[in-house]
């Protein structure tokens, strides 16, 4: 069959020319090597190669400045929950976190085995439909560090401006929104995203780390999780997850070729504003976050009745518009439209958006 | 060009037949998914039915009891290194290791941080040429486990049975001999194996573990480094290496088609005695390690003299017999001839060896 459009939260939608490009060398490598990327060793000149190149792509694609490190780790998201506290508390015993959403809700239960969490703020009480503003903000005074999480995948909600934090260490998970746009690096202490949306397959991490924050680890910190042994190693303490590196520098490289992160942003603002504005104008579809605080990259919305929602799957499914299901957490339907999912495929749903409306109001 | 033979200890040679189907199925897994396996929800039908069949493959493949889960990790086995002590030691501070390597060592350095080690019998005093025979043991009364790897990577030095623990839980790194042969899953409390040697590509990590064992992890344990948590949550706890678990699925398959693990054991066996009978009936190369602890997978051997490595490797290349350096720790050659790796390549690699001997003694 044909490739479907693919609104999945993640794992998601690639790149058809990197696929495409995996493909054809996926039993050798550029043709010469003699052998797949996944079958080099780590070691090699070819994956070191591969690896290096990878990293000045990033750092150019985000303008990381020279004092960050750029790691390639494993355990997605959820380990870094857990790798922050243990990397950054040094003699802190408290670390302040927003509560936007479910993964905020994630790292701050995870973050509580090692230490004080302070919740600076949370849009709890309205089911996480907006972000707090900035006047009711409570950092603490011994807080290590300020964690946030920049898109709450779940919820379709995106911080759209960086948290002000008077000096203190800013650290996000930016898993759903890494490289949708140009973000300001010497902003953070710490940035991470799971590959899964923007950058490549599951399974890899992406850490940007200012170096002034390594070598605070506990006592207690597994070798693996201690991002100065990663630093130190470039990232090659053991065998690193390599095919996955070398398909994030396939997507880096596309990035690249299509303009960098303005020319993606542009494209990107103009998906959301498409989707977000024919959902605004319908009385049939609605989505619940207040429009400063909305997602480029996933798009909630819900049907005029709960009833309908199977059926427009089903339709949806014959349309060749995938993984249109929202959330369980959340209910009805979401469309995850990161960098790989073409303007056509918001095109496509939109215009079946409009269809099915049409046909249950006849 | 055409592939090589690829000797690499690791990330090592797969299957040619897994590779031609990942690559035809690369942009839409089955020719009708509609979306690459990299591209699909881990909690979609069609990926659950990937990783439940890599499971109930490898389930028969090894004869596991039903009473041992299987996860799907990541982070190697140094990430292992760490979850072991954290897991399993309950009210213990000690553990019992066996050191018969540098992978034995690394395991110890690790678990030292969360608990006493009493290293069992080491190999150093011989630079790890032999496995200790059970005469020189020394278990200890109150260890919460005994640990061992059962193949060393860098050493080429394998354990011919399983060591007799009287009754104690009994840990097994096989991350480069599992599945090369049957094993007895039931006389081990855990098996953990990184892929990216027999199984699939890096980044996927193994457990086999004792339901029994589940429920006694420290509270500072990460939740990502919690067997029971991966347990409990079929190894979806997060978004999973999806496209490594699918890919171990291929290879599960592959052995599956070709016999299964007393088909391959042949093979691997026959593979082995080949090299090893070639290196001692030559005056040329040697092996260190004493016969009965001799590796199937990694074969290490030296030359005459090791002014002729460089040249040696230069002339492979040419031959496209890849990747026969010794570890830097180690020096010399290494060929590693994992399941992947075809008798032919162990041919032609006897072949050239020949050639070389004969040329350098012109």
């Amino acid at each position: 069959m044909s490739r479907a459009f693919n609104f999945c939260a993640g794992p998601a939608a690639l790149p058809e020319e990197v696929l495409k490009q995996a493909q054809d060398e996926m039993l050798d490598w550029q043709h010469q090597a003699g052998c797949s990327v996944m079958e080099m060793s780590h070691r090699s000149a070819e994956f070191i190669s591969i690896i290096e190149q990878a990293e000045q792509d990033l750092r150019d694609l985000l303008a990381i400045p020279d004092r960050y490190k750029v790691l390639f780790m494993q355990g997605g998201a959820s380990s870094q929950f857990a790798m922050l506290p243990m990397n950054l508390l040094g003699e802190s015993t408290q670390a302040d976190y927003f509560n936007t959403g479910q993964w905020s809700k994630k790292a701050i239960a995870e973050a509580k085995r090692y230490c004080d969490v302070n919740v600076v703020a949370s849009g709890d009480d309205q089911n996480f439909c907006y972000v707090p503003k900035a006047a009711d903000w409570k950092l603490s005074e011994s807080a290590a560090y300020v964690h946030y999480v920049a898109n709450e995948t779940i919820g379709g909600l995106e911080f759209a401006e960086v948290p002000e934090v008077g000096g203190k260490v800013l650290v996000a998970d930016m898993s759903s929104t890494l490289l949708s746009r140009p973000i300001d690096v010497s902003r953070y202490g710490v940035i991470y995203a799971g590959a899964q949306k923007n950058i490549g397959p599951a399974g890899l991490t992406l850490v940007i780390i200012d170096e002034s924050l390594l070598g605070n680890a506990s006592a207690q910190t597994p070798a693996m999780f201690n991002y100065e042994i990663a630093a130190k190693n470039g990232s090659l303490y053991n065998t690193p997850p390599s095919y996955s590196i070398y398909l994030a520098g396939l997507v880096f490289k596309w990035l690249k070729n299509l303009g960098g992160l303005e020319a993606m942003a542009e494209i990107n603002e103009r998906k959301a504003k498409k989707l977000y504005g024919f959902i605004d104008q319908s009385d049939f579809y609605a989505n619940p976050v207040e429009i400063e605080s909305r997602s480029w990259m996933n798009v909630p919305f819900t049907l005029a009745s709960a009833d309908l929602d199977k059926e427009f799957l089903v339709q949806a499914e014959q349309r060749r518009l995938l993984n249109l299901k929202g959330h369980r957490s959340v209910g009805g339907m979401r469309a995850s439209i990161y960098n790989a999912v073409p303007e056509k495929a918001v095109d496509a749903l939109i215009e079946f958006m409009a269809d099915f409306e049409q046909q249950q109001s006849r």
